[in-house]
């Protein structure tokens, strides 16, 4: 058994299932153990925005890592941005990067760069294996700090040699640390606040916004008179009938501002206290309002569960039952079709259990709206506002669900960064639906430009906001990629498309033009 | 005057025109400044990959920084790749990184990460401005440090105040240092090597690549019987008719070490001792050979033109004129198209001063012997061997050359990294012809996989290395993004679409299945 036999067996041991991948040269020998290994799904990306993007989606919807297999530091910083927002999503990933071998390191051939340096930023945990007999502890390390509450990133770094060298054998997995104990005094400040009598608001993300998370903080809603409020972008959140439906914090945070405004306490579930996305002159940062006491309840990595759990008991909310939304579709829409209308389609259509992501930007306004009382189903947002997750996310919730459907929700902006993702759910012939909003400029910037306080934007600025010239069609792109699809004019037109592809295996892509 | 004003006015006054950009709301006072200030033109790609890519090519053919306009730390990321190759290539740039004001960094916003971090490895300079008053003069220091010899990237990281808040005025701009004065010993040394009467090769790159070099170095050549070689992978080469022709070592490393076997003395112009590419198991990554003496007559960022016109004259290369190539175009093929026919036609059809951005990878093979006596051109290689270099290189280097086509020769597995570039050219209607070999495989690794020993690939592995299943369709894939083509299945066929592509503004891509 070599290093990379024992790298494979060791992850699947530890209960990896699935490598995202885009090899090089010095990847060869894993490639190769891959190919010997059962319980491993090698899956190819043509970029590996798409391979981190898809371990992201992977890991908020199978909660357990995937692994990437990355080719030295480019390949390893093509993948960073989608790092970056599954870091943000506590999205638990183990990055395995080649490297040259260990005597080929110090020589600066054209491909060597400094890996961990390129690592650091996005991983909570980062190793050089040293030697091929280093190789399965290590691994065995890395699974467990991916694994850790709330899920980090890993990146495990290993030279050529060590793959190609003997081994040992592969590495016992290790045990996950359990998730730790609220505290006590945490949860009686809480309880304290909420007995109040006082404006108090419950901040809710991680495991606050599960489905046990958001049934206990209803009850305590009830019980107290709370409101409940969930972060503006989350990992993952169960929506729809049968669950409880919390508002977002708004993005734009003159909002923001206005409806945190009056809290006197404010109760941080499993997250930190609101900022702005972005800092604006002459505006605070910092949207807690002046005189708001904050508590913290639990913090990532903390079993928010029993903290609730604990929290309602000491509330007396065990004789309240959640609000949970009704089974109440929306009617389907007529006429020319438009982002808000494909909401309500998705409201009226969206299969059980479907799985929607959401990148949509501005087109998505809507979303929350509609879909409310549509069938049960997940919701992953784009937690880092790096864009480019959506499309590779999307895949790899596909292959961590397979028999559910996934939702794709797509700007045109953010679709392009990592358009190479149609290519693996062709491939992979992925249950995914892609609605591709093609509004033909980057709104947001347009709004953001004036919202920072530059206004009167001339030609040249407009033009680095904008998609036109040319035009980016869409449907020629799908095909291009394999990926077949249509562009809807009309919201019949888009809701036959849409029930016709979520009764199709396999991708498709509706584009529609805003 | 605000920062962002300061900032481009500064660019402008050292020389800098060019401002390539993928921005975000951090940078939108900057992109408001870019309005605002002539002499800056703002180049947008949808992909940041894009963005430095193209600022790589473009340093290369302009030899002067652009600068790139990026959104934060994955902005940034995003970028890292092209940064890498732009870095093995010695080319200046500059790039401004958006980051959040200087008050929101510490508040940890979803898009906060160590951007500095990230620019670290491949950033000879970072600098982050912490107010307003210091962006001008901070902008002049990189524009300097991108510049000095032999060119680096420099980092500039701006909070979003400091583009915001009130700066005193622009910042004059710095000397940029001259290259280095060549070192007398390491001339007499050379010299002596040379003339020992012992077999000696001279290893070119960088200045020693440049036409003046070439012309110096095949008179030393001639002058004493040196062999001239050069790196395999080369940032920019005159080649074609006129010029010298230099061979380069070849990229598989038992070839390196049968075209150095029997050097006694090796003379390093510009450029360090060969390695291989990779390292192979039993197999060394040095290419030098055992026994063979090595001398350094210049190193990066010294004047090595002083150097080999000083060497010339110890050695007595005075009489003797430059070996160069002569115009004599290959005839036209016929029948089938293969990528040796590709080349053929670019030999016979390259209009003068063409510029060829070379990414085919194992298409490419044949180049340098079919353009060899083409019409005078530039060459441009991958070299950082992170793909995704081409068509991001071919975008800026139409940028720097307007008047001159660029041949970009494209694979379609680097092809697919920043596909997106295809959008920029339509959108600019700059003067790229593609040529896209689709051999629909990683065929260098389906090669690379047995040399490292990985035998027998079972069809797991071989699948991580194949790009069918589904094919890509590259002449769709380029009209999505308001790039006209064709796919040439004959020679003629190839000739043809060619030769109207260069006669034809704005660009164009053959898709070549081979």
């Amino acid at each position: 058994m070599n290093g990379a036999q024992s790298l494979l067996q060791t992850l699947v041991d530890a209960g990896v299932e699935v490598c995202f991948t885009n090899p090089g040269t010095s990847e060869m020998h894993f490639v190769a153990a891959l190919d010997q290994q059962d319980g491993m799904r090698g899956v190819l990306g043509l970029f590996e925005g798409v391979v981190t993007g898809a371990a992201d989606g992977y890991a908020r919807m199978a909660g357990k890592p995937a692994c990437t297999l990355l080719h030295l530091g480019p390949g390893l910083a093509n993948g960073l941005a989608n790092l970056h927002n599954a870091r943000r999503a506590n999205s638990p990933v183990v990055n395995v990067v080649g490297e040259h071998a260990t005597y080929h390191r110090a020589l600066d051939a054209p491909l060597t760069s400094d890996i961990a340096g390129f690592a650091a930023p996005v991983s909570a945990w980062v190793r050089v294996s040293e030697s091929a007999g280093d190789v399965a502890a290590d691994a065995a390390e890395a699974v467990r700090a991916a694994a850790e509450p709330p899920g980090h990133i890993a990146t495990l770094i290993l030279p050529a040699d060590t793959a190609w060298n003997d081994a040992s054998g592969p590495a016992e997995p290790l045990a996950v640390p359990e998730p730790g104990a609220p505290d006590d005094g945490a949860v009686a400040e809480s309880a304290l606040a909420l007995m109040s009598g006082e404006p108090c608001l419950m901040l809710l993300n991680g495991l606050g916004v599960s489905e046990a998370g958001l049934a206990l903080a209803s009850r305590i809603a009830r019980a107290t008179g709370a409101r409940l409020l969930a972060d503006t972008f989350i990992a993952r959140m169960p929506r729809g009938a049968g669950r409880v439906e919390v508002d977002r914090v708004p993005y734009f945070t003159e909002q923001a501002e206005e409806v945190l405004a009056g809290t006197r306490h404010l109760i941080l579930v499993d997250t930190k206290a609101p900022v702005s996305f972005f800092a604006y002159p002459g505006r605070q940062s910092v949207q807690t309002p002046a005189g708001c006491a904050v508590h913290q309840l639990t913090v990532p990595g903390q079993d928010t569960l029993a903290a609730l759990s604990e929290l309602a008991d000491r509330v007396g909310a065990a004789p309240f039952e959640p609000e949970v939304s009704a089974l109440e579709p929306p009617g389907l829409p007529e006429g020319p079709i438009d982002a808000e209308k494909v909401m309500r389609v998705l409201g009226a259509l969206l299969p059980e259990q479907a799985i929607i992501v959401n990148e949509a930007a501005t087109s998505g306004i809507t979303l929350h709206t509609h879909t409310r009382c549509a069938a049960p189903h997940d919701l992953l947002d784009l937690t880092g506002g790096a864009i480019g997750m959506g499309m590779p996310a999307a895949t790899g919730a596909a292959i961590a669900c397979p028999g559910r459907r996934v939702v794709s929700l797509e700007a045109d902006g953010s679709g392009m960064y990592t358009v190479q993702a149609l290519w693996t759910q062709a491939r992979e012939s992925l249950d995914v639906t892609t609605v591709l909003f093609s509004n033909r400029k980057y709104a947001i910037l347009q709004i953001e430009f004036m919202r920072v306080g530059a206004h009167n934007p001339g030609p040249k600025a407009m033009d680095m906001m904008d998609l036109s010239r040319p035009d980016l069609d869409w449907v020629g792109l799908a095909a291009g990629m394999g990926v077949p699809g249509m562009r809807a004019e009309t919201a019949g037109e888009f809701a036959d498309a849409f029930a016709r592809s979520i009764a199709t295996p396999g991708p498709y892509l509706i584009e529609v033009v805003v």
